[in-house]
């Protein structure tokens, strides 16, 4: 593909409504890439046909030239592709839900996914089986069909599934992207610190989702000193007066804790992780998140199944065809920079995204097969991960027990090993007894919908 | 100095006769370095001169011609030393037993520092203030008073304080020696496999104590397999027939185990390690570890004191005037290479050494700053690490579990940070609420022989 020409982009599982109208913003604007083709795929052909239809029209509002079609067929949609972006997330809100439900039934508080440096709902590590499998077979796909295209894969757990692409499927061209670092670090500086967004400048780096802020600008100063200003002037009035929402957590006393901890602040769901200190009950995450305890504390999972019920209204108002979508949702940049990555890529302007990439040698001390997060300049083919300096904490503290977690993580899923998700265990806290481990790990094996996974594990 | 001419050797921690007793062999030995000058120094004047007067009888028995010094002044030992052997381990025993006891009162089984890798008592990782605080101040000494000597830190945990010397005093020529890889492939091959040890050659790496066979060569061909062999065919006879005793948990079934997970044998202490797997309780150590439950559970302890009282009874016969040490304790190289290492880098004939040197790229994947145990070759002043290889398991799954506990280790110790120590707790499987972690540590922090590290603490 030359500089500029048009591109097809798959989208795999594109039966969530919520994604697809932040990207349909984003194509709406790049009218660089209009001309292009956009095939969205989905397993499930209600929810694919509603995506779709929403796309054209509103397209069609905004006069924005695509062509857009849909399949049901992984194949379809990879082949000829140049990108494909992978949110599909088949394990299912629901039935995590369940698995968590079970977990805790065996002491397992939050589920078994919950540990240190991962204690962010639905980011399901040990239990992901049907995530990396589609992540894994997509891969496959892309590599027989497509294999000039650019993988980017996007569904929960970036860190676990992009490291695994990258070493199971070393010829293709893998990135994992998350909108959480750029996210965490608007929520800082506009709502803490006050600040004009496009006049700031920041650095992060680490892994997905423990990711921590290494350079503060404002309008080309140093700013990182408003930081501590905010938290030891203002932080306890914020604290008091607002409740933290969900994926508000960037501003949370646990986040202030743990970059007075580890010497730099945490970004996004970075913020929602950390070691028990901030996870132990759901005592100890109101102390350290205000009254709903997080996202991810049993009253945030209940919220938020509340909040995605209220956005399929949402969701249901913006197919109707009465309804102009472009008035409910105008054409602005969504904060995904997804479409930016392909613009960059495709010669249509350099620009910088955080991007999870292999690490050779970016973070001093990481193996150069694991994907690391850092900023990356991407320029027609060119990527160039920076090199950003992290504390000597988050260094020797942070990162080698999150990535312990995502080693155990690939090997149990590669080996089929169950022992090794009863070792993970014997590791746990929440557990006081072998037996309390392996009856955990059999009866989650045993759901119905796990069928796939017990048959994996008992290989 | 230069090649060849005698050498000042500094012993701190001298107090110990079966350290000096292996000691005196290897110099007794050492020809080349007749002429040099040995001084001891411990705190404890009647150790220090039980040590001294069996040295001085002992080369005279031998005809080894060395000066030998005593001094209980640390900085008068190392002025002008060419090389400082610390073994001082200011902790003692008795009190480490008390403090595992009292740990044991709060639920933490073997201690505090019982944990993942880190299963082999009295390798004080949270609990060694005293032995890090002597290191230190030892390194200071050296660092102003000989500054060109070498540092060779023996007494554990080598891991931790060669690394922390190695970030402390960058200056200081530090290394960390163990005779445990070694002398493991040695009880290997020779108990279990039945080869001459002189026709052996191996290679092993990782962190002291957790250290792993990559390769096995006999009389120059491949004998890898002699182990698979030993282990398919023999080894079920061998742990029906025999009791595995202390220190000898490389013939363990734990060890076993370890290498069929892992991917290559354990060597040494690395075999008393491992996951809870392992270490449950006592039932589950004398699973894989025979009737004694391996030197490290409560049964391993006392037979440990007693056979420790035992070698106090041999070592006052060696004192007495009317016994010839020579005859008792024949010069025979001992098996540590300490006097190796200070041969090989003066120029008398280079040698490989199982070292614990600065990582500096030598394991990938490993920070620069962090000790690594592996063969070293030592030539004149010169050190060359060897690469070696790792499986991926051990570089995923047990380095990184190993290498975080050192890092929070050093933390706590450097920073004085109590929480830090809570939260070592707070990840551990025995902790059951986080007043139990905070109450563990105190009470241990409050015992009265460890009034320094509960000052260190209170910071």
């Amino acid at each position: 593909m030359d500089a500029g020409e048009p591109v097809k982009i798959a989208i795999l599982g594109a039966g969530s409504l919520s994604f697809i109208s932040n990207l349909v913003r984003d194509l709406a604007l790049a009218k660089d890439l209009y001309g292009s083709t956009v095939e969205l795929m989905d397993i499930n052909p209600s929810r694919l046909e509603r995506s779709y239809s929403f796309m054209k029209k509103y397209f069609a509002e905004a006069g924005a030239s695509y062509s857009v079609e849909m399949t049901t067929d992984r194949a379809q949609a990879v082949r000829e592709a140049d990108f494909v972006l992978n949110i599909a997330f088949p394990i299912g809100y629901d039935n995590y839900g369940k698995m968590m439900e079970v977990a805790e039934k065996h002491g397992y508080y939050r589920g078994l996914d919950a540990t240190e440096w991962n204690m962010v709902n639905v980011y399901a590590i040990y239990t992901g089986y049907e995530v990396f499998e589609a992540a894994m077979r997509a891969a496959d796909d892309v590599e027989e069909l497509a294999p000039d295209a650019w993988f980017v894969q996007m569904a929960n757990p970036v860190f676990e599934v992009s490291t695994l692409l990258g070493r199971t499927h070393p010829k293709l061209k893998v990135v994992g992207y998350c909108h959480g670092a750029p996210e965490g670090a608007k929520l800082l500086t506009t709502r803490a610190l006050g600040l004009d967004f496009d006049d700031v400048e920041f650095k992060a780096a680490g892994f997905n989702h423990t990711v921590f802020l290494s350079e503060l600008k404002y309008r080309g100063e140093d700013a990182y000193h408003l930081v501590d200003e905010w938290l030891e002037q203002k932080a306890e009035d914020f604290w008091k007066r607002e409740v933290i929402g969900p994926w508000e957590e960037t501003l949370s006393k646990a986040a202030a804790d743990m970059y007075k901890t580890y010497g730099q602040y945490p970004l996004g769901d970075t913020a929602r992780s950390g070691t028990w200190k901030y996870h132990w009950d759901l005592k100890t995450k109101q102390k350290w998140y205000g009254p709903l305890g997080g996202v991810d504390s049993e009253i945030g999972w209940a919220l938020r199944l509340y909040l995605r019920s209220q956005e399929e209204k949402r969701e249901d108002v913006l197919v109707r065809p009465d309804v102009r979508a472009t008035e409910k949702l105008p054409p602005q940049k969504s904060g995904e920079a997804a479409i930016d990555f392909i613009q960059a890529v495709t010669g249509r302007g350099k620009r910088v995204v955080y991007l999870n990439v292999r690490n050779d040698g970016v973070i001093p001390g990481v193996a150069a097969d694991v994907f690391v997060e850092v900023p990356v300049q991407v320029d027609e083919g060119k990527l160039e991960p920076e090199r950003v300096a992290l504390s000597d904490r988050i260094r020797r503290l942070v990162l080698p027990v999150r990535l312990e977690k995502m080693e155990r993580s690939l090997d149990a899923y590669i080996t089929g090993d169950k022992q090794g998700l009863v070792e993970v265990l014997l590791e746990d806290p929440r557990t006081n007894s072998p037996e309390q481990a392996k009856d955990a790990i059999d009866e989650v094996l045993s759901l119905p919908f796990n069928e796939n996974m017990r048959k994996h594990f008992e290989k």
